[in-house]
């Protein structure tokens, strides 16, 4: 099967398949104890500054609940684009977990603007209201785009004035940090934690929370063990993130698979019939389609339709999706839009 | 103090105290086994049908939450209006206390349409998603409006139809009744589970959980209990059910409460720089004043600005309201204005 | 009705009752903001101390609740004695509501001894175990004992010593103050937050949660809110404190409440066949009777068989239990158990 | 290096390594709906009956409480030894998730007995109590032993008398099986849901809970989604499942494990001033040891001081611990005792 459903669907590398491999060696401490997972940690350092800490997780769900419990008093809440994960799909685990009430703005193209959050989180704030705490933002967004450095910035800035800490949900962020040619710290300029994920660029299962903010790791391990998130043989997990932040190996997946969807959007574009609905700037490309296309093409192709209302199509790009892989479905979508 | 901040702000009616003085005598059985209660309980059920049951609880933020425990699951989620007081004046506790996601409709006048209703439950509904399983709506609504029968009729159907079982939060239930001139039953016409409140229209401290709906009041008295709304005392919550159920004296309050409404909303309207902002049909008026005009009257008389950001101002009248309260600010409205 | 089985039996004072009338003037601010309340509060402070801050609440499990979680970060728990209400008799409300575990030590008499808070909270604890972070005790215990004010002195010394902050659950402290002959402030020494109740000592629905450690009321209004404790008439729950703190009306009760229990117990003791249980400190006389002796006598009298392993009752006096009361129960056990 | 510490210091059996290579193929569908998975549910029945269904998750925690979540309504509690992981090793996160009181038996051997069952869930039962509902066992248990399937049947069925479902922590099923030589389904003889390890008997990450009764699997894929136990690529962890269920690849490491702390038990028990602290029954070890002997021999070998207070330290013994370790260890023993 060849699938542009999601970069959840691609495999291993081989880089982490390796590393996961080698670090099948003798016993090791259990629960993140172990060498590799101080290697690990120190990789991630790099990346994101001496005082960064770092948590590996399990899964994208965990690793934003973790850092939205290291954030967040129990009357307090999150303000988030209405398209956000963690409430579109992570079956209400933040409000299950953490209490806490989702502030939804509704956004153009998935990114949050300043005014909108000051409006969000405007209006009289005593014990009977919740009281906004954290804005959570995705860097590359849920809908394929990227927030520049200056836009996350002035928006981050908004929100610090506004008391608010900001959590960043970078379950992509190596693809927006990849497309903007930055660094991953960069990428999350303005972060107070971040949640970086390896499992859609190239890991098995690798997910992180990353503290930026030192105020902020008070009960850190706590919370991943509690939070059903830690693992007994971290190594094995930790091997991936070594694979991935060793020679840059995290920005080459992702530039690959960003480059692929650039490729596949510019063909779309020329596409009559075919439009494309928010501006391809990550590894994710949302086309409208004609609706009597959308069938045929979902029986030779794999991948969601968007929002059915109005025949919005996504295609996710992969670490390991070709040119051939993006030029048959252009050509595809080229004959059926015809 | 002569207010129009609340209906909260009034004080007991004279034949609830009477009746809380009544009930104090000798000892009784606590947590409800007692005879008052079990004289409220069959009022309740004369006002709700035989099948009715009912649960005396402390304030109406625990009403909802107790009677919202009864219809959900974990992982299921609420719909109701983006103006509900669930969602923005109980601190958020149907979130931290049942972990559900508050599913947002913005409405026109606080009432919702079937059609939004079914909007707002549309699209991929597996694992990655809540579950819609309750419409909670409110009558009468938080900006004043009240459900007809048949928009009842229309929109619980609608739900039933969908699979969601309704709670209708009644903290001005007989606001509606009165208004409607119809009984507590058919003003709640489709509910599964009532929240009544009697604490705004003439007593000191009286809400309940009324289950219609047989299949749900499994867990009811544990639900109660675990959820702190269970009174030890509870002869003298109870005496205030059997005194605003006795000769109608619930409508008759509100019934009153509404006529000072309309006495307020009649001379508003006549007054140039004054609008109606939503339909006057219980005891709250919703009125745009100049800007200028806020403050000098906040100064004569308490009462809340709804929407700072369009100088929508809220008036609600009380058991106790009197022609010439309203009539002095009435007068004071058009002097402002003027 | 006379009865033995708890002091939230018994009915309202006079004295708070009128006070309860009398509040009933025209209108007041909601929540907590108007004069009768401010008036309780002075009346709290005169009592603990200028630092104390009192929420008042609806009911003793919500003020346990609330104080506790004032206390607690999420993974942390609650060391207290196996028979502690908290753990015994609130349906699980601090599991349900904080997410903690509670740390149980079996006792002698509901005293906890400061050895045993040691060995509870010995071992190993790191992020695979919880973090013991509250010792909540009792007093008077459920068992009818009383900790004096050196064995307070000693153990909550003890608890802070070992990083623990103390709980003090209240709902019976006005009887251990009357027992001790001291003030609620030194029968409540070393507490951080005091849960004190009201309606077993002659109220009608007045409990509250009073914090002595200025560290702890940071989220106290939003706490209080949140789980459903915030009364919006509160002037009348308010009125009945200023009612039980003025001229002492809360130890008159109470210490009426202990005499007759003291002259219950005194009756009792000098009977062959029953035998004084736990040490008769305050309110409540735990008593051995033949196995046969209680049906019938529960035939006659009210009360709860505490323990039915090893044939234990309870019989709790009240602010209005009278000579005759006891006499005529004891001349009853002296008659089954001859 | 080599420990005794835990069996989760161990790698990755060869044949799991393989079977993780080996679905690195193309793309598969994510979340479970992909062929490997398949085949591990197929491969599950066969272990548990066509009925069984199965839910792979990350970790043990996850695990126990997913499965406990299924059981359980809001007010419901767990009864369970007090040595249960659960209780003891799980940082609280069934309280934290489920708000579930877990009522704690104390043991001779981890190990309930009927009796015990039966005592821990009698007396009063109304809503002010939590309500039992879960047996929860561990097989084989935290200390070392097996329940033996006269055993299993005896205990389940007092607890489906009782009204209870019954949870079995299966993290080590394997061991228990081997350790009887029966079937995975007869090692877990009266279990309505299982969870069973994968991790500590020579995989890499794996998990499971299976669901043996039927009416207990309404809500399972929205639980283990919220609960964050669902993995996007698990293809990857099915796969591991694959390997252990495949040629008996469970029993052959666990009965090896199995026969190395026999080996080790043996060695021990004729070493004088060693002694056996819990029957050794499966692939853990717990002697007690001379005081002064601990400490040199932790410089030398990794394991845990199981209870400080009376000198018990736990050797776990894994599949890839070899009779030299085994005989390495002991011999330090002799030394250090003589």
């Amino acid at each position: 099967m060849r699938s542009f459903a999601s970069d959840n669907y691609a495999g291993i590398h081989p880089h982490v398949m390796s590393a996961i491999v080698a670090a099948n060696i003798d016993h090791a401490k259990a629960y993140g104890y172990d060498d590799v997972t101080a290697q690990a940690e120190s990789l991630f350092r790099h990346e994101f500054g001496e005082h960064a800490r770092v948590l590996p997780v399990f899964n994208g769900t965990g690793a934003n609940v973790t850092a939205l419990q290291l954030m967040l008093r129990r009357h307090e809440a999150i303000v988030c684009a209405a398209t956000a994960h963690i409430s579109t799909d992570e079956s209400g685990a933040p409000e299950r977990h953490l209490g806490s009430k989702l502030i939804l703005i509704d956004t153009l193209d998935g990114r949050v603007q300043p005014d909108e959050l000051r409006s969000a989180v405007a209006g009289r704030r005593d014990e009977h209201q919740v009281s906004p705490r954290v804005l959570s933002i995705t860097q590359s967004t849920e809908l394929g785009t990227v927030y520049s450095v200056a836009e996350l910035a002035e928006l981050t800035n908004a929100a610090h004035e506004l008391g608010l800490l900001v959590h960043l949900d970078g379950a992509r962020l190596a693809n927006a940090a990849a497309a903007l040619d930055i660094g991953l710290a960069d990428a999350a300029t303005g972060a107070d934690i971040v949640t970086f994920g390896g499992t859609k660029n190239g890991a098995m299962l690798a997910e992180s929370v990353v503290i930026l903010n030192p105020d902020l790791d008070l009960d850190a391990l706590h919370a991943r063990k509690q939070l059903m998130q830690l693992a007994s043989k971290m190594r094995f997990t930790s091997a991936q993130w070594v694979a991935l932040l060793t020679d840059d190996l995290w920005r080459r997946n992702a530039a690959h698979a960003n480059a692929m969807a650039a490729r596949l959007a510019d063909a779309v574009s020329r596409i009559g019939g075919a439009s494309i609905a928010y501006p391809r700037q990550a590894n994710g490309v949302f086309v409208t389609l004609p609706h009597e296309a959308i069938a045929p093409l979902q029986d030779r192709f794999v991948f969601y339709v968007w929002n059915e209302a109005n025949d919005v199509v996504r295609w996710m790009a992969s670490w390991d999706t070709t040119e051939a892989d993006v030029d048959e479905l252009a050509a595809a979508v080229a004959d059926l839009c015809s």
